[in-house]
């Protein structure tokens, strides 16, 4: 027997059009990286996004097409989104840090038509639009000239009523390179994005309301700005965008504007606990910082708290929407000491209704949630990734959970707590380094025996990689020569801070690097610079 | 192009499994009405309910079968919608406050083949059983005799899978008595039901979270319990029920408990204050108090502001699920005097994302957001009633919006206020009184030639219906004659609290009694007993 209640698809569409029509004027400001600033409103948002959906389909986009967004966060990215999806396009946001040929891949594989881009990207626009074969149209985000959003938009009236489809199609899609090989795309629903926006609303998850003041650090390149270009939508909130992650830009900003809410990785508070020691200066407003993409060290939680400022300590990725996990207070919590406070909170928190989490070994066998037992990391629930795009299986286990690739424990208070990384990678200010691709472009070097990448404490950058090498008998390469080398094949990023020769690496009984021992040895090094 | 996110029915087993898998210690406790207390958890609730499907299936009900209640707030109630929906079924909340006709007829036209009920309860059903061409096992939800919930499942082992399904399936079902004819039962889904249960949570809702501890007052049988049930598992927050509504147990219970959230029509606060104000106890860890059903006079707003606890005042039916609007505090908030917050919060508030209110007037035209033009409030959403159980036709306007019946203003900044009735209805104590049903059995009593049944305001009760009678010419027919006539028509709780013979009453131009001048002038008017 089926249920009598009114039928009504999950688009993202209602979000805005919530907004729009229940806190139309709440503001949405911009700080533009020419240092210019401009001031619009969910009104204004949801006008400007019916004209872009007009003009997209003025230049002939249809239903399901991809629209690539290359740029930092402000109100037209908030445009690009919402008109593509409002058209029925997919809004695909491309991470502008990631290397050449990664952007050229992901692009075409996407099959982005159009491209919507910040000026300060237009040096990666001319590299690669040779080698992007699919995007028809160049659009520059910010300004005012000739091909720029605003003159794409001006001449449509925004007398547009949105596409409508299924909650099942494609809205948003975003590619992630956690792992090697080439990246993957992870294509979101309308029905996940407005569930998972939903959820973030809740005081254990982000706390938002219309009284909310978010100026979200985290890109909205990442991992969908994590969710909250559409949560905010759900209670008409106000937005503060940066084009710009300077901390001293960022904490002006958020006490002229009164901030509430921030979000980003490890690396934005480290450069803003600078600023603050630097100036004596320090964001007033903040009632919650939600860190996510690394783990956020004790130091940093302790420090965030004492300033009286809630701290989110969240765990997720792409393939998650991306909430996994949160550090809400625990029911007990006002009967704990700060450091018991403290001790909770660097952890990684419960999942909230909806997803659902798991911890098996490498044979697939449950393991208990002792806070003891390690194991992988998997994940299942309505916005976690069921398919990349374009692949012809499913990413997931034979009984339909998602690995994350990170290893845990969970705890008897169901409280989740990464422990290690089942994939070797580095997480470098948020963004993924893979140490393999480090190690096999080293070993490409001449005289390079063989070659080990580890990440190592950094106070900003959360981890950087370096490099442990093993000369060929009677070779005498160089550091120098090994990072000319490996500048040729990774981005520049991604070059490792320090280059140490070893006499040799501890492996497996396979023969494989045996990085846990290797990690293990290094845990406490810190590196020249910091 | 369709969305790659994993497939996920939205089934209220997923928030039962969340509350047990992630709090399963979080406790239910019950004081029931026999004044014994007992505590559980979600675990515990899950085990019973699980149990209870089992039970069901040995009775012989299948997925779609309908299982009715009539009892109290207490554990078991929980565990009776529960264990029906996990087993495919649909829980059928029975008013008991509602008089034996629409009792026989509830049941009947709804199918219910199983009834849980409370001991307090076995008047209605030793009354009724002989009507109730449906029902073939009859359970006893409170104690441990044969016939009781408890006897029924411990037999089962809780060794059981939910049953799995539609997320468009139905799940629950309450029936309206607000107008005139027979009572109409909403039909709700699993998917309208979990939806409504995380938009509850946010801070501009209920504010739900782990942390709180929930007792509410508004009865279960009441459009949902005004969704707490599922709410609170979504949270896994701490119930604490009552199965009796006495103000000095609940406010020791409060108390004990350390109560956060409570919910309730506004004759529960009444009764509190004047509790308060006898024994000078309070409920001291309240945080949040919910009222609606109808409107909070200001003086209790006021009141319960200064408490420090902040009011909820909210609008909805049965027919929503029953969310429609809610009280959240503004953007300025902050700003506002004492004063300028109350003047806020009398008003009923905005529309969460989800649902879509509009005003019409009489010929269907929109209205205008001004705070003055004042028209039918329709609403539209995925929550919202589209038709009645066993309906032949939707319970929508042409163009698909549900018409509440109640007349309204919305203002510029998106409040809703409730101004007026186009039901011709009284509303005590949070159930509806028919005013034309008092009228037209009053005018079946010999002597009487016309009568006007209207609310007044009470004290307790929010509205009482006084009767004024015209007297046919020659007649003497005294006020205890017509209450004799009428307590064989109406239920006892439905008599008028006083009885005023009049010469004559107001008449529209087509002949219809004037309503709205006969409430005009009695808007002042006390009844003798306040």
């Amino acid at each position: 027997m089926l249920g009598q209640m009114q039928d009504y698809e999950l688009r993202v569409t209602h979000l805005l059009d919530h907004a729009a029509r229940e806190h139309g004027s709440r503001e949405i400001v911009t700080r533009w990286a020419d240092g210019s600033e401009s001031r619009t409103s969910w009104a204004g948002v949801a006008h400007d996004s019916r004209r872009l959906a007009q003009a997209l389909e003025r230049l002939g986009l249809r239903p399901g097409d991809r629209v690539g967004t290359l740029a930092m966060n402000h109100a037209h990215h908030l445009v690009a989104w919402y008109g593509t999806m409002g058209m029925g396009g997919v809004a695909h946001t491309i991470n502008p840090r990631l290397f050449d040929d990664q952007l050229a891949y992901i692009a075409n594989h996407a099959g982005d038509r159009v491209l919507l881009y910040d000026k300060a990207f237009q040096p990666i626009v001319d590299r690669l639009k040779a080698q992007w074969t699919t995007i028809e149209h160049y659009v520059v985000m910010d300004g005012d000239g000739p091909d720029s959003l605003r003159a794409l938009i001006d001449v449509e009236d925004g007398d547009y009523a949105w596409h409508e489809g299924s909650e099942r199609d494609a809205c948003l899609m975003c590619y992630t390179s956690g792992t090697t090989g080439n990246p993957k795309g992870v294509l979101y629903s309308h029905r996940s994005t407005v569930i998972h926006a939903i959820t973030e609303l809740q005081p254990a998850e982000f706390d938002l309301s219309a009284q909310a003041v978010a100026l979200p650090v985290v890109p909205m390149f990442h991992a969908v700005g994590w969710g909250l270009p559409f949560a905010m939508a759900a209670v008409g909130g106000k937005f503060v965008f940066s084009a710009v992650n300077d901390a001293k830009v960022l904490c002006a900003l958020m006490n002229r504007e009164k901030v509430t809410h921030s979000a980003g990785v490890p690396t934005v508070w480290f450069a803003m606990f600078q600023h603050m020691d630097e100036t004596g200066e320090e964001p007033r407003h903040l009632k919650i910082v939600t860190i996510g993409g690394s783990a956020a060290p004790r130091a940093m939680v302790e420090r965030i708290m004492r300033m009286g400022v809630r701290v989110n300590h969240a765990w997720g990725m792409t393939e998650t929407s991306p909430i996994g996990t949160m550090g809400a207070p625990s029911w007990d919590w006002d009967e704990l000491s700060f450091e018991q406070q403290v001790d909770q909170v660097v952890k990684q928190g419960r999942a909230p209704f909806g997803v659902e989490l798991r911890v098996v070994d490498d044979e697939g066998a449950l393991l208990p949630r002792d806070g003891v037992s390690s194991g992988r990391l998997q994940i299942r629930g309505p916005w976690i990734v069921k398919r990349y795009y374009g692949s012809d299986e499913d990413a997931l286990t034979a009984d339909g959970w998602f690995d994350t690739g990170d290893v845990a424990v969970i705890h008897p208070d169901n409280v989740m707590q990464i422990t290690d990384r089942a994939k070797d990678v580095i997480k470098s200010g948020g963004e993924w380094i893979s140490s393999v691709d480090l190690e096999n472009a080293a070993v490409g070097c001449p005289g390079v025996a063989e070659a080990a990448a580890i990440g190592v404490f950094h106070p900003k950058w959360d981890e950087r990689p370096i490099l442990l090498v093993v000369r060929k008998p009677g070779s005498a390469v160089t550091a120098e020569e090994v990072q000319a080398h490996l500048a040729k094949h990774v981005a520049k990023w991604w070059l490792p801070d320090e280059i140490h020769f070893v006499d040799d690496l501890p492996h497996t009984a396979t023969g494989k690097l045996l990085k846990t021992a290797i990690r293990e040895q290094y845990k406490d090094f810190r590196l020249a610079a910091a």
